[in-house]
């Protein structure tokens, strides 16, 4: 037996999350699948992040064991035609048999996309979260500052969280929180000149709903409802209740996952 | 009676092209029917670019007439409630009564997308033909040159063109053909490192599958399977067989219409 590391890109726009659920489609469902319809093994993946209903990603991680012959290089092209076009698999490798894609410590970088105008653009609504106020983005990093490093993150999760539910810690560590803007068909007469805003976050992992309340509270400090400083008291409370709103699932994807392994 | 000039976005994916058609999914049935709720009138719109199936458009042009006291700038937010989400009017304004979006002298701008590398981004999927080729843009330049100016482009149009088979003149005049490469996540390690191909033409106007069948050919010059010169023998043989495939629909998106007047 062999373990592969896999790299997943997927549009989650028509997935129930990564997480297998019966009788729903959902990314881990369709992997199983597809990878037990190409080697003629039962296959049960064991997934890096799971990712919610909606949610996209670039990068994601699983791991299965195969006793098949395929080179542990081939998997993207030899699975291609088991897969349904939203899903694909981008790349992958031979890691050692203990290797465990939640075990070991890694960098993760989500992003979180806003489309701002006064019309939505359709052929970004799958990938986008519609804002119709421009927000301003000197007072969102100013705010973002204040949720760089180690904290209790408990106001920026999710309650119902496995997690914190069975008392697990709410202590994260977030490298950085970049924030960019850009004007789209600038030059142009043409189209909906909006804007898109681009939060990008690295940390070393993210409670249940963690980036999506960041960025809908950012968002509450780039349309001036918010000054930067609640930020801080927010975080400061360890109360739900006093972080910003949840952003939308369709405007998140999580870029990659960095192992220091 | 007012004439109203919109300029409408849409993602094409889940249409049988703009052009009404009885039982079927159109942009025009769906123009007609949310103007025609909005306004309580019978309204048909007259479209100016009758976009394939599955073609997206951010600034297609329609008319219509109404009696209704909506102010001219207003059709935008006072629409978005009826039109699915994958419709959008970006734009509207008052135009003299006779003003018809077919019949003025306009400058038409499409872009054709492809997505290139190994495996295809799941998130690009609906917006850009996939190749596993990445092609040298040097070569599709060079081709591209031959095109520019007025010419009959009879090789480069479904020959069951409507106006083609009424004796209509294959003569048009392409202004610009702009071919961009961009390296995407260059800067990182993460996700497909693919390349983006976007072939961006201008022109006064295209016969039906022109600028899918100049991307298509173009693509077979940048793959090295043509030489340049080629491109140029097609063009003189006016002659359908002698130009490249017909790209797929959903990597062509009409970016635009200016009109002259």
């Amino acid at each position: 037996m062999r373990r592969i590391k896999l790299t997943i890109a997927y549009d989650g726009t028509n997935y129930c999350g990564f997480q297998v659920q019966p009788e729903l489609p959902t990314i881990e469902g369709e992997l199983n699948r597809a990878l037990g319809e190409l080697t003629g093994e039962h296959i049960e993946v064991i997934g890096a992040s799971r990712t919610d209903s909606g949610v996209h990603a670039y990068g994601n991680v699983a791991v299965f064991d195969t006793a098949s012959s395929i080179p542990a290089d081939r998997f993207p092209l030899a699975i291609v035609s088991f897969l349904p076009e939203d899903i694909r698999v981008v790349e992958s490798e031979e890691v050692p048999a203990e290797w465990h894609p939640r075990k070991c410590d890694c960098i993760k970088t989500y992003e979180y996309s806003f489309d701002c105008g006064r019309v939505e653009d359709p052929k970004q609504r799958l990938y986008t979260s519609f804002s119709r106020r421009v927000p301003d983005i000197g007072p969102m990093r100013e705010a973002a500052a204040h949720l760089i490093g180690e904290h209790d993150f408990t106001s920026f999760a999710n309650p119902s969280s496995q997690i914190l539910k069975e008392g697990g810690s709410a202590v994260r560590n977030i490298y950085s929180i970049e924030i960019a803007s850009q004007l789209r068909n600038e030059s142009e007469s043409f189209g909906p000149a909006n804007t898109n805003v681009i939060i990008r976050i690295t940390g070393n992992g993210f409670l249940y709903n963690m980036v999506r309340i960041i960025a809908g509270t950012l968002m509450n400090v780039g349309t001036g409802l918010w000054e930067p400083e609640r930020v801080k008291t927010a975080l400061d409370a360890h109360d739900r209740t006093k972080a910003g709103p949840t952003a939308e699932a369709r405007g998140l994807t999580l870029v990659g996952i960095n192992y220091n392994t």
